[in-house]
């Protein structure tokens, strides 16, 4: 079936991410070729949790706040990477602060490169363990993936782009989103990777 | 292959549970068919969420205290009862005290009737949005399943039965448990319904 046309437009999920988030690498890394393989756009809807997490009163990730929970949350990793075949090292800072390459995320989120760039990101993050939040490795991200450079340092703070990030984060919470990685599609909201497969489902499910 | 030796023990898989929690009615519901398809026994060990919950300093469930995850918690009810093909009907009570079924179901664990005593009080709760915490359910259950109701009700206080419920819910504290479902096989930990297929699968992997 046809969903390029006017009466089946292209079925689309809205990725919202971060980062620091270690459930959202399991996305990340395997978003694209989930949806390619059923007709599905993926939308990438970067954001910061800090900012929902500390609307609730959480001064970081509920997976440091809460030792029982954390505890749990790093073994779990370990069996989803294992599941999906996607590499992993425990990060050794957690959450890792990503403002600066996020920033670039959100202003570039339609670029057709904005999927190798977010994958660059979280590997570095959970397979590499490095620190990302500096503009260099912005640069040698974009190096890599073969993007001009300057023209993105250029762009990125021009009045139209150096607030999406900050706006992104607030629509996040105006829709209610109060973890990554979240899912939308067709009007209809799903949280967690472990949903990430129902999601894609339900975007392409007869109406 | 049969487990069922001295070498091969039957693989066994303990299943935490409370009847207030939602996402341990889906588990509920379906641990013992999905477990008797690879071999698995399950053992049923209901505990207490709240003390739990108030060793965290929360004065409730998070779905409750969370609005925004609670708002969207009775939505993915909705679409997981559909996927599994459980019936669903939102609890106007949430979450329902049950710390009197949940007494019996501790003191009556190991016996061959848990998991249909187990199923008809989260019916109750989830599909038929009953109250549930009086003797007079447990009794109505009781005969339901053609279980001797006098003969639960005067041992379920003797000595050697009735802390049972207050024991297990020490021991799932000290075992990490911070949620339910939660599932242990082979020493490891799964939390959640979304991980029992796993949990499973890692009852009956090779060493």
């Amino acid at each position: 079936m046809n969903h390029n046309t006017k009466d089946h437009p292209q079925p689309t999920i809205e990725f919202w991410f971060e980062f620091g988030s270690n459930y959202s690498y399991l996305s990340a890394m395997r978003i694209e070729a989930a949806a390619a393989q059923r007709g599905v756009t993926v939308r990438w809807r970067p954001f910061l949790l800090g900012p929902i997490f500390q609307s609730f009163g959480w001064s970081s990730s509920p997976f440091v706040l809460q030792q029982a929970k954390g505890a749990y949350v790093w073994k779990d990793m370990v069996r989803q990477c294992a599941k999906y075949g996607i590499p992993w090292r425990m990060p050794t800072v957690f959450p890792r602060p990503a403002t600066i390459p996020m920033k670039v995320a959100a202003a570039f989120a339609a670029e057709p490169w904005i999927g190798r760039y977010c994958r660059a990101f979280m590997t570095k993050n959970f397979a590499l363990d490095e620190d990302i939040n500096t503009w260099e490795q912005v640069g040698e991200v974009l190096a890599e993936i073969d993007v001009d450079v300057q023209t993105v340092l250029d762009a990125v703070s021009a009045d139209d782009r150096k607030g999406l990030l900050r706006e992104a984060t607030a629509e996040a919470q105006s829709r209610g989103i109060f973890g990554a990685p979240t899912f939308f599609t067709r009007g209809e909201m799903f949280w967690g990777n472990d949903r990430l497969d129902d999601a894609l489902a339900f975007a392409v499910a007869p109406a």
